[in-house]
């Protein structure tokens, strides 16, 4: 199990500890996204006129919208994975075929 | 290319009207994702202590989170399909050689 990390954080201007299991060098990269996402979103005006609840929701919508894509991908990767493994075993299926009849034409050869 | 939808979801207890070129089931999924943090973390005492700026932000960090971890998998998963491609093309190479020696093995035969 790894022991708990405290490392500190820069998001939105303010400082925060985060305590957590993960490693700081993960951490920071989090801390990161979200400092991205925060600025670019200042740069918005519609964004800038809402109030600061409104403004909070649309920036977790937004980090949701990037979380439920990387699960589409993720479901997309499962998919070619399995359809690979068929792939292999029908294949391997074929070679131990070819093997078999290679021996019996070799012994074949050899009457 | 997709037309603009513009569907209702109640977050937090707040209404919105989201526009975007996502279908209105998805928002919802979204919106349903987000809805059960904000209650889960409701439930957390320390959490309720924080001012709001810091509630959204430890919410965004979570959320950040949930997508950072779904971006690991998905390099795991494409690792893994570049490892069965290989595979594959190995194998394919393997059942060509032995159905190459096969015909030849037949072709003494007839001799």
């Amino acid at each position: 199990m790894n022991t708990k990390n405290s490392t500190e954080v820069a998001i939105g201007g303010k400082l925060f500890t985060l305590c957590g299991y993960e490693d700081e060098e993960y951490l920071q990269r989090v801390a990161s996204y979200l400092n991205n996402k925060l600025n670019e979103y200042s740069k918005i005006e519609s964004f800038l006129r809402q109030d600061s609840d409104t403004q909070s929701i649309l920036i977790q919508l937004n980090i949701a919208d990037d979380y439920f894509k990387a699960k589409k991908q993720i479901d997309k990767l499962e998919e070619d994975l399995k359809s690979k493994e068929k792939e292999l075993y029908d294949l391997k299926h074929e070679l131990v075929t070819a093997q078999i009849k290679l021996e019996n034409a070799v012994q074949n050869n050899m009457k």
